[in-house]
């Protein structure tokens, strides 16, 4: 498959209506992009999500991690169905170098009831890892 | 061990200086109560985390148990050492009753060096659980 | 519900048909007791699962863990509808006080397509937990 | 880093000695290669692990990720400090094509009291992964 069933605007304009809290405030979360079975997001460095010592929060990554994951599912299913997250895993590997972190995801299976990813977050243009995901969300009958 | 470390209004005002994010724009996370390797935390309804069709957000339940956990080891090992999470896996079991969610935890484990708990989280008055979660934190050497 | 679709003797007899590899060699693997959303099965101390030390190996853990989720959920639903195992989250936590252990599980959920259960595995008389897991398992169309 | 600590004839000795019990009643688990942060191990296809059906069992595949994952940090921190298993995570994706597994481990955290590492299991000559899995090991201070 060489194309996915939403482009990156259209899979935009669909997180947007679907998670209108997702940047509350200022956007946070940007998807940069999609592809098949894959998909990019970017959290620009924000005071929110601040920890002292300058890291970034868990939840920040965590949220990422699911907005990520569920973007690249919703490219390739389209907006017929909705995913729901049914479990998450993550592995706190390291600090951040700075204060954007870029979520690289990999759909590792797409069925019909059940679509299983996995995340690696990194600072940009760097190989060290700062956090490891998976996912697994539950596709309803369309 | 029938005390804590810490009481409540301790871990609270550590919470307050570790997570200063944690609330920002109104307190939504509120820790109710901390005991021998556990803690009971409420995340008050709001519309910040409100989703489409009234569901709470996943980001918003994995703070939840995040926090919770934190700090029932804080409150059991005192604020000498920092707890840094390692892992966290979440189960999203169910779409709460309202709006107010409760995590209660339990510290299965408080070596020296590794703090495992696991993480209830239920409408109020309810014995269904919503999601569910285990952590894996590393206690750096004091 | 008080009751269960299948009761231990069938449900034990399900799994020997289903499982044959799991005490080849000698029964090891135990069904003891089975009820609404749980079951109880046990690990019989053995050669086998010696690790130098003495503790338990991991994978006989992890396969306790599997085998006993499995007949909750399969004493539950009834021998129509198999489930498969998709994933599974294990926690190590102690090293047992003896040979023999004890799995309890409880279902957290068990919905028409997903189910999801919890199992804790400690030494018998014990209350200090050697191992906790999660397992999700997908059900079938029937 | 181009070497590691134990090559492969050392490494397999380690775990020879270390598992006993890995490969009772006749070979199934082979150390295939070691390397820098990455460790390749085949489960050669054998009746004990069949199921109905002709699949692999989840049991013996948590295994395989186990005792790959094991091997692949011993080989890169050497047999001074043994690794103990804190906790594992496994995604069951697709059934097997034949018998054989092969279990490629890579390494994403290698510190000082700490271990982290992933492993694809897919049949040999294939990309579709069978399972995925994610490991965390503690290391006792030497």
């Amino acid at each position: 498959m060489t194309r996915t069933i939403m482009d990156l605007a259209e899979t935009r304009a669909f997180l947007d209506r679907e998670f209108p809290q997702m940047n509350a405030g200022g956007r946070a979360f940007v998807l940069e992009d999609v592809g098949p079975l894959s998909a990019r997001m970017r959290l620009a460095g924000d005071e929110r999500f601040l920890r002292p010592g300058g890291t970034l929060s868990g939840p920040a990554m965590m949220a990422l991690a699911d907005y990520a994951l569920y973007a690249a599912i919703l490219a390739n299913i389209g907006p017929v169905a909705l995913a729901v997250t049914t479990s998450l895993t993550f592995n706190f590997l390291r600090k951040p170098a700075g204060l954007d972190l870029i979520a690289e995801t990999r759909l590792l299976k797409l069925g019909r009831r059940l679509a299983v990813g996995e995340v690696r977050i990194a600072s940009p243009d760097s190989d060290d890892l700062v956090a490891q995901a998976n996912g697994t969300y539950s596709i309803p009958p369309r």
